[in-house]
């Protein structure tokens, strides 16, 4: 296999299962040539004259679709661990004795573990997409028989929307449809809130088939996912497990540790003048960033500042500061909890986005590019302030790269983080697997303090005066390991298990097989 | 010029303006082959960061989008007679030297006249779209250098995804826009309802500029048009004349002829059982379509039937309706007065559609075909149930062809239209230009009785001891010949002014120069 060094001195390979690859050139410096991937033309001469495209089964629906060898299937998260379609979808290409499928979901779950199965016998070759769980971990003990291939969200439609990845057979599990294919996820027992990550599979792929538990008649409205896309639609007894895919409610993290990273994270916002009237900042919905919105609702309601837009994931933190009006609209992309869900179906300023809209870099820009603040997590920062967020400090490959890069285009990035976890320090010399150069990433926010990105120049000066522990990076990094030892490395083989695609398709780091 | 007999036995040319055109072979005969267009890959990297693509002025944004001879420009008709952009882009052209421009409305109206100087000195070379007005009878007296080319709102739609028009530079006015491109209609002081004839073009065109008047902080929700698509905005003082987008109130016919044949209209669909729970059906805003839906309202409400939806062009009748719980959605293509405006804008099952969702053949289906029932009009009628809706008997091409042709794929077509208009017959043995093959239109009716298609046995039998005025096209003719006389054929010459284009893309028909 040959490697080439990309911009970041990381050595990423040039060929994936056969096809070219392009090492990462830094931010913005690769243009792209070509055209977007067309799809065949079709006419409606070949569908049903009424409409009507509901199949009896998955297993029937899979058959018309012409499912067979090497052909790839793609799938959405907005399950999450409560999926209960793409095991059955494998169960049935395994009873077809179809062989060498390559899955491409926009992620896979701990549920999915059922799928090793079929990795081991050959019905499934490889996964693109990420790995949460037990997956990761086959992965990186290189048992997967091709490599696995890392996106972002919005990395995993530019693929599509330019035929880096051409789906034959998309899977859109949903809360609700109509026979014709129009669906949403904001009704039924299985309500994802939104449909999102399903959009570019419909608009691209081959065949597309809508299955869902919940079939009304035409018109399911709204069309999150257009029925003029969808091929077959299939209805069955139950699409997922509704407490796995929302929660009941999300809640703040109670850890003190995390509250102070939360508080020193809002507090920074508010002394450099980042928290202004009619700004914008996207959270998350992890313990610590929940913990976030709360600070920063409280700053505004004092200094009486209203934001223009906040970025969900959705929770119920954010739908209290819109339904008081702190908020002027939330722009989602996936909801967390039951109050996201109910807040997205009945009010008009809980809008719902898409990777399209929000973090395709091949377009004319997205609206990542216009949020003043966005609260990121990591794994690990190197001293240049380069991010991890799929490999932990073992070398496994347990998480993937949600909107996390894509979200590196906003104007300000922060990282709130530990200093160590497990005694293990979180600021290192270079960092196991680079997934954001850190010429994007301004401010690590840890315990013992905070870093700015020296590029940064703006904010630094913004800090004086504020009584903030503002540190640089290295004097982290000493202080942790000061603390803690300096860490050892995972010990990594040479096959590569996984790229890590950058938001313009090229390569910007790979993950080498774990040695135990 | 190399003429052809298509299906239908009409002459139509196989090249149109140096392309390839396929005679139209039959409904659902003819089979698309390859892909669709693909769009050049753009990048984030060559847009704003700050999504802020907002330039000084419509010069400004065509010279950036690269205004040169030869293009094509494209432009919806939201705004109807009340646009005030077009006139000013070509003006802009014609300071600039530019020549050979080719226009791509989706319909041009009076309100362009204004155009024929460019016309005259080759500013514009020719114009594909619906012709109203001065700009129909221009192309018809032959003046137009280039052959005319008449599409349906979703063979508009088919014509750009295909690639088969390929947009240069689309021109989006809007009546709310914010500075990154989102677009809507519904709202400023041009609030035109939707956006959806511009969805095509925003989606294909190489260039996208929306122009509003009512520039609003992002995000402007909803986004009808997705500002992801649209490369400049333009902020100027008056995009419309609202007075001229929307009625403030449509109104019923007074006409005591019109009057009959709505009621005519309405008791037919009644005693032939169309109109039952969960029925559906499209009117239009014509003065007779508005008293059908009236009827249909009386007749629902008598024995408490509910319809699953309505498709718009809204109006308040419909709206109604819909407050009132008759129907379940209005699934919308345009608004035709203010009520339409405020209901889609306020109430969520007001829902806004597309040529894409509504009317595009090349698709896998299209909500035309769900509809139960659809009225329509025409200009004339032949005994074979051909219709026209492009030229009048005279020759002259005075009207586009809207939607009406994506309409009759709906499973009960029904015309009412007077038997004759100021002494000539409407029905005839050959029509002056088919828009529409027999076999889809399932129902005439006159004032002098009703005419069902031969096709449609089941309606036939339905109609049985009715006491409707059942009676065979020809004995229409023949009753309105017996009053009128056999009406002249308009004297027309040799040179072809238009081509009209089936759904398909094929050609249907051809108009002839009209000799004075």
């Amino acid at each position: 296999m040959n490697l080439e060094k990309n911009i970041l001195g990381r050595l990423v390979p040039t060929e994936i299962n056969g096809e070219k690859a392009v090492p990462f050139q830094g931010v913005g410096k690769y243009k792209p040539e070509g055209r977007r991937y067309a799809h065949k033309i079709t006419s409606n001469r070949d569908y049903p004259s009424d409409g009507n495209k509901q199949v009896a089964s998955l297993k029937e629906a899979l058959i018309k679709s012409g499912l067979k060898d090497g052909m790839t299937i793609s799938s959405h998260h907005h399950f999450r661990n409560g999926d209960l379609i793409m095991n059955q979808v494998f169960d049935i290409a395994k009873e077809l004795g179809v062989k060498g499928l390559r899955w491409f979901p926009s992620a896979s779950f701990p549920c999915h573990e059922h799928l090793i199965q079929y990795l081991e016998d050959g019905t499934i070759s490889h996964i693109e997409g990420s790995m949460n769980g037990a997956l990761g971990r086959y992965t990186s003990e290189g048992k997967m028989s091709k490599m696995a291939v890392l996106r972002s969200h919005g990395g995993r439609y530019q693929a599509v929307q330019d035929g880096e990845v051409e789906i034959d057979i998309a899977i859109i599990g949903a809360g609700t449809a109509d026979p014709f294919g129009n669906a949403n996820g904001l009704y039924g027992d299985s309500a994802s809130g939104l449909l999102g990550f399903a959009l570019a599979d419909s608009e691209y792929a081959d065949k597309v088939i809508v299955v869902t538990d919940n079939m009304v008649p035409f018109p399911c409205v709204p069309w999150q996912i257009q029925g003029n896309n969808v091929d077959f639609t299939v209805k069955v007894d139950k699409v997922g497990e509704p407490e796995k895919i929302v929660s009941g409610t999300t809640q703040i993290t109670k850890s003190p540790d995390r509250l102070l990273l939360a508080e020193m994270t809002a507090k920074f916002c508010d002394v450099t003048g980042l928290i202004k009237e009619g700004f914008s900042f996207q959270t998350g919905a992890g313990g610590t960033s929940l913990a976030v919105s709360d600070y920063f609702s409280k700053i505004m309601k004092e200094k009486n500042i209203k934001a223009r837009f906040a970025r969900g994931g959705s929770n119920k933190y954010l739908v209290r500061m819109l339904e008081e009006g702190q908020i002027d609209y939330i722009l989602d992309g996936q909801t967390f909890d039951l109050d996201g869900v109910r807040s997205m179906a009945e009010n008009p300023r809980h809008t719902w986005t898409s990777p399209f809209t929000s973090y395709n870099y091949h377009s004319k820009g997205n609206f990542a590019d216009l949020v003043d603040i966005v609260i990121l997590g990591a794994t690990e920062v190197d001293v240049n302030f380069n991010a991890n967020v799929v490999t932990h400090s073992d070398g496994y490959l347990l998480h993937g790269i949600g909107g996390w890069q894509n979200c590196l285009f906003s104007k300000t990035v922060i990282l709130p983080i530990p200093l160590f976890r497990d005694r293990i320090p979180v600021i290192m010399d270079e960092v196991t697997t680079i997934c954001g150069p850190g010429e994007l990433i301004d401010v690590i926010v840890t315990e013992r303090g905070i870093a700015i990105n020296p590029l940064r120049k703006d904010l630094i000066e913004a800090v004086k005066g504020s009584g903030l522990p503002i540190k640089t990076i290295q004097e982290l990094k000493d202080e942790a390991e000061a603390i803690c030892g300096v860490p050892d490395k995972p010990v990594l083989g040479d096959k590569i298990v996984a790229a890590i695609k950058w938001v313009d398709g090229t390569v910007i780091d790979c993950v080498r097989e774990v040695k135990k």
